[in-house]
């Protein structure tokens, strides 16, 4: 029943891809180890899954909260991919036990949410703008098809297209519909998903009909305002009565989606809304739409990103401000953002097969998601600041937990993300060893990788396909690299004459057994931020590969603010196998400022002394693991 | 009356000084013609003065607040000095007739106070923590000090007098009086004042008895808060409630205040009490009072003040945070608080006669607190940034206007800051033209001073004793100021030899007539901060003589931020009368980041490129005046 999308390529389904990497594989068998049922653990004592049960009366505790049914959500696309990757009858029991509550607390009507129906069912599809039902209703429709996808039941499948035909009669433009928008964002994508695996055309229609909703004026949210009480309202007010009037910037809702230009508001709700842009832009071959999507990019990733691919600076909407304001260590960055970043990218790449948005699917991934999550699985980063006085730590669990399931369900899902098929192209986007099996040119073609990604840029690759085929190779050339070599068979080829969209594209006939090496070069380089970014300038970032790097209290004298990093320095890099999971860590002789001599106050006329030190800077992702102290990635170059 | 002071020296009397300065003359005639007239029409306006009247009733707007009284209070201060300096019986009426409204308005006990007798008579000191009562009566004292001293003038004397007295029948140790202490301080130094008009000891007693109310356990703040109303509470829990339990560093009651060694909380706060505190410790010889003053000293400004002489980081607390924490950008660094570590060191300075309390004066005088207020004299910073984008600038009056009438008082008494006396010295503190009259070894001695200061480092003085006398002159020799020389009568004076306590001390029999030149080399200096000040490193500031500079992109590339200074780059000097007020502005040539060539996005491998630029700095005072645009002390040093 799936229709044809009309993308540049499809993801290799991560039930065709098998992961058996130095670097992922730990991280995959934690995930399903610890954070899967950490995750069950907190939904489970916290309430959240019981909530389902409907048992709560007024003047019970907790109450339950209106995202709570989100997280529960979240958790089930987590185990189900994990499931789908790695049989586990327990994990597959307890799913559907889940499953069973939530499908209990389903209304006649089809309605589904806990809040909702228990706490408040007054206000059932009131407060679209900030009470997060659609939302909710959008992990729903996620987690079904997840659990669909690696079981193939149909249960949750089902409650949830009751569900979306519920919200279907609801919302829409007939005259015994009405009008409204989610005000968090992530339905969008998920009724396309709904869509893909039914079929079912309104589906897609609905997801249209949510997106143009957006930026109408009168805003549909300042609509529904006028329509609560002053108490229910203060929520929104605070966020969308602002000094020059009504403004829904915060959700994206500041214009058309089409005529948007700049990533604005909760990055989140951003990200999550670009994803259901690019997801209605392929299914309808709507090339405004697409064209939109690429103005925010660019706008995002040339003004408004973080080098760890950290988006949305600031606390306050927990989201985007203006060009070039990085901050470092009030930096928001949430890891939600970071996975949403992730997300869009790999939508924009199957839409446009450009090797670009694999770029910074990878920075997103190898640092800003990964540092949300701790080594052991078990805790996690809301925020992700790019310098820390010390202060900052991860933790088990959030009463806004959205992080921990999300970085779960990323992770767990990571097989989807590596490589992509079409007649006539396979290609690899991510270096990260094991198999795929790919479709194209009419067979079946096995895809092998060997490597110590990320910490090596070697690359071996074999290729079986079923029966000799003549298809191109498409192997992703980062855009970190400055010098790659590629060989076949053994001969070194020219790739300056096949690089196409940053993919090395090798058309030929594979026969069985065919040996591909990629050589990427990663020195350790010095990263410059634009001239517009204050914060950095005369400042240079670590990075090696796809890892930006960090300097920890830990390994370094402190305060970290006085190392200097000479222009000259050469840096030595160690692999450690025992430490922090195994990293690379940089060393090089650098110099840190005095105070000894420091007798004149605070001020002074001479220039201060530094003493030569060494300088150690571990991946960013690894951060927080030990003794509390300072963090740092922006580093004061000087000197020679 | 006035009992003999325990400090090393007198300050001489704004009465006895006469200004003639180019740079103050016309501040002073600015503040005199435009500013007080401008902060009485403001008192007017907006219903402070009326509100004596005691004619509001529930409903009427506006509602008086609770801390109007002191800004009518300062005004009349500001005003007496300004009468005291230059004869004006058009204000000497207007000073008259708002006397008679506060006296109208002084109830039959005493007590004196608009919000506490129409608006809330039934809350009279039920929260001093956060409802300025005694900080508007502190006030009130001031300016009868101010106006009894410029006029002799006694009704607002004996107005405050009665006050003080039923103050003092409320408060005290014995058993039918009650503890509590200011929340905002400033009465303590205003009761010193009056003890040293009038000599009644009791006033003395009671400035002492509020400061050692301060850092009991526990705390008068939390025993008060218990007979609040949890409504009227709540603006205290917001200070004083802190996570770690109760908390009133807000307003230094963490500890009794001989045992405090850091300051902290509200700037304006800490200050009065500080000056509080050394004007008791010298009245009653304390030398552990004292002896707090200095280690509270060394710490902000060893370690918590601006370059510019501005204090209190923080918007939070409107106060300090930190050691070395020391934000540009967000610096709150209130004019008042400013204004308070001038009137602070200024004491200071006299219980110990150490030039590096006249060195804080000076800088925060040239610099944080002139910056306070406009060329014009009608608009007024009541935040002093440190770096600006563009969007911060003075305003013509506050809701809360402590600033305006702060600088104001300030200024028209500046002449009370440059000379002091001793039986057997004279000083020169200020190098300000004008004469002032001292009275030193049994005779008079009128001073004549001559410079372009602060532009130029050449002092010409004239002593003119009334017979010779034998007394030393002691100029300072400032801070900031490598390399002095002095001639006297045309000798040069061995200065290595005659340097006390950071003044040439010039003992000899001095004749009418007799000349001395201080030369004080003035060239342009780079200012680095304090290692551990992390916004600073990398960076300096230009500073001049006493004169603290800035870019501002009026005369500059923006954004300012990417402007680098090379390390040996030559400033030119260069002055204007016509910018400004007449300023002295600093040229050099400098590179500015390059971000044409910046095609790649926001993060890059390569060095970014510059180009040259002429870097153009004005005084930090001076900002503000002209097109809105970015500002910046702190300037980025690189290359040669």
């Amino acid at each position: 029943m799936t229709p044809r999308p009309k993308s540049m390529m499809t993801p290799v389904s991560m039930t065709q891809v098998n992961i058996k990497d130095n670097f992922w594989s730990p991280r995959i068998r934690t995930n399903r180890n610890e954070t899967i049922p950490h995750a069950y653990r907190q939904c489970k004592e916290t309430g959240r899954i019981d909530a389902f049960d409907l048992k709560w009366e007024p003047g019970d505790e907790p109450v339950p909260h209106y995202f709570w049914d989100s997280d529960v959500a979240k958790w089930i696309e987590a185990a189900s991919y994990s499931l789908a990757a790695h049989p586990d009858p327990k994990l597959d029991a307890l799913l559907d036990e889940v499953i069973e509550k939530i499908a209990g607390a389903q209304q006649p009507n089809g309605y589904l949410n806990v809040y909702f129906t228990v706490v408040k069912p007054e206000a059932r599809w009131h407060n679209l703008g900030m009470w997060h039902e659609l939302y909710c209703a959008g992990h729903l429709i996620e987690a079904a098809a997840a659990h669909y996808g690696a079981t193939g039941k149909r249960q949750l499948l089902d409650v949830v297209c009751r569900y979306a035909d519920h919200i279907d009669s609801v919302f829409g433009p007939a005259p015994n519909q009405r009008s409204g928008a989610p005000g968090h964002q992530g339905i969008e994508l998920a009724l396309v998903k709904l869509y893909k695996i039914t079929g079912n055309q309104r589906y897609l229609n609905l997801s249209k009909f949510f997106l143009e909703q957006r930026g109408q004026n009168p805003s549909v949210f300042q609509l529904e305002l006028e329509n609560l009480s002053s108490e229910d309202a203060e929520l929104n007010r605070h966020f969308f009565q602002k000094k020059a009037g009504f403004d829904t910037r915060y959700c994206q809702d500041h214009l058309p989606v089409k005529e948007q230009t700049e990533v604005v508001g909760h990055a989140v709700r951003a990200m999550y809304m670009y994803c259901g842009m690019v997801d209605v832009a392929v299914e309808t071959e709507d090339d405004g739409l697409l064209e939109a999507c690429r103005r925010l990019w660019e706008n995002v990733c040339q003004k408004r990103m973080y080098v760890t691919g950290g988006i949305g600076p600031s606390r306050d909407n927990e989201g985007f401000t203006e060009d070039y304001d990085l901050p470092n260590e009030t930096a928001y960055a949430e890891t939600c953002a970071a996975v949403g970043l992730i997300f869009w990218n790999h939508r924009l790449l199957h839409a446009e097969g450009r090797a670009r948005y694999a770029d910074i699917m990878e920075k997103a991934l190898y640092n800003g998601a990964l540092a949300g999550i701790s080594l052991n699985g078990r805790e996690f980063f809301y925020v992700n600041p790019l310098a820390s006085s010390g202060a900052h730590h991860r933790q088990e669990w959030f009463g806004c937990a959205c992080c921990p399931p999300n970085i779960a369900r990323l992770i767990a899902s990571l097989g989807g993300y590596i490589y992509s098929e079409s007649d006539s192209d396979a290609y690899i986007h991510l270096y990260i060893s094991g198999q795929g099996m790919l479709r194209t040119a009419g067979t079946q073609v096995l895809i092998s990788q060997t490597s110590s990604y990320p910490w090596d840029g070697l690359i071996d690759i074999t290729i079986q396909p079923k029966r000799p085929a003549v298809f191109s190779l498409n192997l992703r050339i980062p855009g970190w690299c400055r010098k790659a070599a590629l060989w076949v068979n053994g001969d070194k080829m020219n790739l300056d004459g096949c690089i196409k969209h940053g993919y090395a594209r090798v058309y030929r006939k594979w026969l069985p057994g065919d040996e591909v090496r990629l050589e990427l070069d990663m020195p350790v380089e010095r990263v410059r931020a634009h001239p517009n970014v204050k914060q950095n300038q005369g400042c240079v970032a670590l990075a090696r590969g796809p890892i930006i790097f960090c300097l920890e209290e830990a390994d370094n004298p402190a305060p970290l603010h006085r190392l200097i990093l000479p222009k000259r320095a050469k840096f030595k890099t160690i692999y450690n196998g025992d430490t922090l999971g195994g990293i690379v860590k940089l060393q090089t002789e650098a110099l840190f400022t005095e105070d000894t001599d420091w007798s004149e106050g605070l001020y002074r006329f001479q220039p201060p002394k530094t003493h030569p030190c060494l300088l150690t800077a571990i991946p960013y992702y690894a951060w927080d693991h030990r003794a509390p102290g300072e963090m740092q990635v922006w580093i004061r170059e000087g000197g020679e």
